[in-house]
């Protein structure tokens, strides 16, 4: 995928009603080499890290988790958290959660630990 | 500035409602060498450009205007827009608008055109 960055604004509401899979992060734009991606969560990830980059989620819609090994992090709507890199962690939402993330192009959501969460990279909606 | 990352979610109505200047952006959060700025934005800025770096515009109240010397896009509540690199643009707002800037840190408001809206620059909040 060459740098791309859209003409014109975007809408995030128009973008989630696309899709309804859970996490399953679309890609809505880019700046730099970093993207915008939509994602709907519910129920409890995997524990993972992303070695080489922070990773930002803004939550538009409900609330959802970030669980550390020592503590857990609430974000609620209208609120961004920024996960440190390398630091272990895992998203929870106990009822459905729209957020934005926002972190390096290529970073894959399940960072090296795999398995059947691990989502197609560099979706676009 | 060093790299930081904060430990807790930011909340971002908080943030907004600690500060009443416009075109002064204040930093809410770092992720890697990139930052999170709010700015209250009514009137009109300046024509400049950001040579080496897009920017990313999303709209948290109100609405927004980023001008270009061939066409205007507007921007509503809940929609992003992406700035490209190298390209002369202004922003305006006939009524005050909330938004949150993401751009590389270091990236001054006004870009090479400076002038008396110039910011100071890695402001946090």
């Amino acid at each position: 995928m060459t740098h791309r960055t859209a003409p014109d604004s975007i809408n995030l509401a128009e973008k989630l009603a696309r899709f309804s899979e859970h996490w399953s992060p679309r890609v809505v734009a880019e700046m730099n080499d970093y993207q915008f991606k939509l994602v709907k969560l519910r129920g409890e990830f995997v524990w993972h890290e992303h070695k080489d980059t922070d990773e930002v989620f803004f939550v538009i819609k409900g609330q959802m988790q970030v669980g550390f090994r020592d503590r857990d992090v609430t974000i609620g709507e209208g609120e961004l958290f920024v996960v440190p890199r390398g630091v272990e962690h895992i998203t929870r939402a106990s009822d459905e959660c729209h957020a934005l993330i926002i972190e390096p192009r290529g970073v894959v959501n399940t960072g090296e630990a795999g398995g059947d969460l691990t989502a197609q990279n560099d979706r676009w909606i």
